[in-house]
């Protein structure tokens, strides 16, 4: 296919390192609707004749049914997808298949198909958040009430409710989305007609072609168009920061599930057992969610390495842009599924939670607080105070509002029998009522708007 | 200042591991401004009383002062800013200073400070990559017909314009600047009044310190707010995009000021010598400019990889944070800087450019695309016939337009002396004026239109 | 410095990005090793005059008392340790300070610095890695007997002894040790001589430089030698896996310390309080331990990407290789440090511990295996056996043992009385007796091998 | 195959997130190979009878000649290649083959698997890299006079010779065999029989099955030999550190192939050419293997993030440690292959890489030497007045021995007419003659040595 210029043909480790029909005939059916939409505007522009882009329009549908049908062969002496497509349709209707790759080239070609091939993994992410979304505001609206320990460093810190613990992830996983939206945004040109690297001087119309592929508009230059993988970066970067937050769930689950937590069972569909030991219940959807952030973030880290330091305009290097983005959105849509089965189906041990809750001296902020309020004291002061009433507390092996008012009056003059009840798990994720607090109520406004952002109540 | 529940201070080793005031002592005025804000809040809601708050805003207005004088002090009893500032205002004005920590956290005042620090790193990335653009499109427009070779795969593969070339990386860099906007827009919601991780019960106005520190909202939920860093990963991430742009314009600059190429004499403000050879001029600025991408692609990595599998909320991982987000800023501004004085001061060598652009048969397309325009021969049999005539003129060692027709006849009889006209570099950059492409109009209009995107024109 | 070829000066971006004396500066002790070593070879080899060289040994020592009392001069100017040093020598011994600079480069200077760093590095972290393995081995025979879970996926799998659990940080840490080991044998070649990429016309002695340096002999080839960073990276990729091995230890001390596992109390000399909880004790010098390994992975990271695609023979961008070591190592240090605190002072709570063992159905192996060895079952019918009881204990809400023998013997007849020995977590323990197992004795073996290893008894 | 516990079997989304069996039957030879010594020491052992281990022995190489001959069917049901393996043995031998799973769990199971692969994969590479080497070295004695010009910062610093400059790759490669050799020795040791983590109660002997498996030792810590993945992340950085190596070489490639360079006429065997450029030969396989690097060190990233803070023992995360270890095994292979073809048919244009040494003043350093030696002049001086005589011979535009004696005297009065000997790149390689520098008689030396260590005289 390179012409007449070459005395041997290639050896057989360089058919082998060259091939890459291996993996990009993922691209089969962004390489066909690119070459019907090139081949239709090479015909409105009479760069073609009619009756020949008509035989080369039939033909590529002709092969699209085949791929459909039978999937792509693979053959590695034509090397891409782009060569498998157009060695098909010259079987398939002659030389005239020679006028396809007019004012064109494989660099745009291969830019056009890998573009429009994203932006459908981008899509295909933000539907997976958005399924993810709703389950995580269903069980947040279900549980804007249960009572569970907040932690910090993985200590017991604050009472919070389970449902604000939840739309923490609604958060998260809301930038997730505009990133990806970002993202197509930025991509939204089409390369196609910046030929091999200079633009062609063919009078192609690449407004049309653009329009036809659904892109807003063609790259503004050709030399650019050709050598950027921006929008595969991109995808690698949210997808990274996306599997990140998902890792961060999954951890969580993982740590609720250990029998010492107890706080929620994983549901059996996303569980395994062991093969020697019989009573386990595994939450192995949980630990391969958080062990593909880091298959993830190794696939980002492979692009940007490969693309770093590379001269104008395309290199072979960049071959190597398709095996880290296949795997990661495929490794991502995995992801997001599962985690949005275990937030639907798993079960939360709200009485374990509530129970953990009231260990940990978890309200000691709200005494310290009330002694700011109630006794007007300075917050550093009231933080001083509280830190001596647990260091009593816990040598006597009791919960903090299970000491005597005389036991407080003792620390502090000041507190009097009005402190205990603030003392109190409810009491305080009530009061933390405050604009994206964790009282109930917060939650319950957060939850309608979620709900009202996600269209659930359509 | 964690009251009196521990027994034992910490030890050496503790002292150094948890103290972060060597680095984030560069958020003092972003701690400050946020501190001043929360007072002013808590006053205006009656939760400190208006002398106590202008107190502590007058000793803070002192501390700054202070700073900005003298430098912040680094005492790792300390532990960090936070600490840092507090104790110094407890020393200026009392135990009134006590009143400032009233409903907040060092988790929310953090992750305040960061935001407040990050925006105006993006900032002034965006400054910086307005600068290179400047210098971009001011050579290019300079150079909209300046012949030089387009590479791909660093094989000389057809004329272009030296201003297309440059363009090229003004379309990269706005992306890059797209980028950092997005990122902006992610993070424009306020944390503080997050407190800890669950909101507080003092009837905070978060409404009112979001506009003060001009934020465009409140974060909505605070167990995400305090355990959030996404917006210094999207910086990241945009960094190193960015910065692998430059590491390409780099790599470009250091291939062309070899002695083979000798296509560009970097500026001598811009480049260093040798401790041995006398002769050396290296491009120096160039290479650390590509090595830095890849100190700042790690950067990005570390983050990732802390952030990774963490539990909610905040936990002390987070405070690996910042040391690669300051290593990356630092070196992204001086890579934009040092990007943007090359290109406004390296001198092109237009007559070796133009020499190289004539070898190579970098017009051999031109030909194929005669064949297919003026005989109607499909493209893939085009692009035959010229691989022959390519291997012809190596042969003979002459370049393709020193053929004979004869010669050219010999290959194929339709062609006739109408070819020798397509067959210069000058033809062949004409011809390519498809939207985007390398030819001079085309240059010089992209160039309007970047000259006005910039305000240049103004 | 660089003789009189340049018109301009640096300009002040390139003042800064060239810079290195701001890190470099370390090196400054292996710098002043180095000259001395090459200055006594040239004075050796006739090259340079007896007296020129004691006059310059002098000064070269001089300068280091200087340093030790005064630190390094940071003047950009100089650019870097090298220029540094000899710019100093020169004030101080005049222009023969000239006659240093013979036969070298600063390209085998610098590789001979940073190799010597480096070896210090890796010594340095043999020697932290063998002190955390003296508290492990310490501990581990403190708590041969002492019952735990042990956990695959978290969940409780069979119950295993502390001293087993702590043994095997032991084996990931012997593989580091020997990780830092072997690189250092790989780097003990001296570069010193190479010169700036090509070697030397003055008849120096290589092997009398390296000899005095310490290294095993000279490199083989003076391109290689000013090329090469593997010692680098050598050392990061050791050092990631170290700080990998220690991030899982961190992790499971942070889990152990929840307050729903209880299994460790860290000591108040490493933990931290909360600026606004006055009850918390938190896990920090764990989690920073966690944290940093991101942090090093990043580093290392950082370097292979630049050291990619590098041509030879050294390139600018090779500065950019000892920030990231420097962090690193920085990093490791402590990391290593407050690991070995840790083990050493953490109380662990033996009751807890034992307590979560004898829950969770740990034991459920063993009544497999006892299936399999007393009722010669095979093994995956006895696994389903097992199952089978350990849903009926857990319908139940009791342990596995406490299931009647008429149970047992409903779930399957040829189980007998003898099953409940057992059952028991410490027959379960004693049991697995096999090479390298959990049992007290093998533990107490291993700790004796350890001990042995390490010279703990001499 | 987890026994009777779990009411519902796995969803669809678990099924495809938790199937190993796509990529985890390339240890099909592993896995029969490890069963085959575990059973035979079962019945050495007396656990399991010796006929039941004939008809399990049996049945595995029925396994193995099917699976050679058929390849190994995935069916997801069935997870992984160990469940698959024995599941097929259950339908060739009945329920006895049940009790292969006697004394041993997946955990260690795999851990064998994998370490058995990861030995071929290493002795792979290191025949990989040997063949590479005796290219290298090939060339370089038929090279070892060639002159060509030494870059540093991809200038002109002084001539070497290709001989000397291939050797460079032949000292790499060397520390590559040694990694990789390194790597091996550390982890020759036999998890089999850690069991789940905790060892076994049978009465197994793990010496027997270590030796079968032709390691040195069992491991000596059940938890540690089912939590370790460490002979993975060694392989990977051997591998990334290999793959760099390789990328400098093709970066070379690259370049010394562009037409302003000429140095090197890439093999037809390892290139293409253009889809639409006949004139094009492109380095693809160069190039190739210069992308792959970055994929080879994402590979590397993705197993160091996945492992990172992993609590022990098994977690399912650490099933993401094999996707990325067969990727870049595979390109690995792949690139050492493509290098070695390169080498060993690639053209060196010894011309126009003399013609090169020629320009750019490279023999300025032999100047400043001759000063030195024979003048006794200080380097310092020698190189400043070097470089004045550069900036002559630049103005004129002439080589450096293309200037008069009278202009050397009107620069420096100590220069005489023999100083125009030293001038010549022949003078000045040959010169070059110290310990491993790039003297002809050097690299001839260095060569022999090379040749015996390869025993490529044998």
């Amino acid at each position: 296919m390179w012409g007449g210029r070459f005395a041997e043909g290639p050896s057989a480790i360089m058919r082998e390192i060259n091939a890459s029909i291996p993996f990009d005939k993922a691209l089969w059916r962004q390489d066909i609707a690119g070459s019907r939409a090139h081949v239709a505007m090479l015909a409105a522009q009479d760069i073609v004749g009619a009756e020949d882009a008509r035989a080369i329009d039939e033909g590529l549908q002709t092969i699209a049914a085949e791929y459909e049908r039978d999937g792509v062969p693979e053959d590695w002496d034509l090397e891409d997808i782009h060569m498998t497509v157009e060695s098909r349709l010259a079987e398939l209707v002659g030389p005239v298949a020679g006028r396809l790759h007019t004012a064109r080239s494989r660099n745009d070609q291969v830019a056009t198909d890998f573009r429009l091939w994203m932006r459908e993994a981008m899509l295909r992410a933000e539907a997976g958040i958005e399924a993810l979304q709703r389950a995580l505001v269903g069980r947040a609206q279900e549980h804007a009430e249960t009572i569970m320990p907040g932690f910090t460093h993985l200590q017991t810190a604050q009472p919070v409710t389970l449902g604000h613990h939840l739309l923490a992830y609604y958060e998260m996983t809301r930038r997730d989305r505009s990133r990806f939206a970002d993202a197509r945004a930025r991509m939204d040109e089409c390369p196609l007609g910046s030929a091999a690297l200079a633009g062609t001087g063919f009078p192609i119309d690449r407004e049309a072609t653009a329009r036809a592929l659904d892109f807003a508009r063609p790259t503004r230059n050709s030399l650019d168009a050709v050598s950027d993988r921006d929008f595969a970066m991109d995808y690698l970067a949210a997808a990274s920061q996306c599997a990140i937050h998902l890792s961060r769930l999954a951890e969580e689950l993982i740590i609720w599930a250990s029998q010492p937590f107890g706080f929620v069972r994983m549901p059996d569909t996303l569980s395994t057992g062991s093969s020697i030991m019989p009573q386990k219940k595994n939450p192995d959807a949980a630990e391969l969610v958080r062990g593909h952030a880091g298959r993830i973030i190794g696939c980002a880290t492979a692009l940007m390495v490969t693309m770093k330091g590379l001269p104008l305009a395309y290199s072979k290097d960049m071959q190597d842009d398709k095996p880290p983005v296949f795997e990661a959105a495929g490794l991502l849509d995995l992801c997001l599924a599962a985690a949005a089965g275990m937030i639907a189906d798993s079960r939360f041990e709200v009485a374990r939670m509530r129970q953990a809750a009231e260990l940990g001296y978890a309200t000691a902020t709200d005494l310290a607080d009330w002694l700011v309020r109630e006794a007007d004291i300075p917050f550093r002061e009231a933080h001083h105070i509280t830190g001596t009433a647990v260091r009593l507390a816990e040598s006597r092996g009791v919960a903090l509002d299970a000491l005597s008012l005389d036991e407080f009056k003792g620390i502090d003059s000041r507190i009097d029998e009005r402190v205990f009840a603030a003392l109190s798990v409810d009491a305080s994720v009530a009061a933390r009522a405050s604009y994206g607090g964790t009282a109930p109520d917060q939650v319950r406004q957060r939850v309608a708007e979620a709900r009202s952002e996600l269209g659930m109540d359509e």
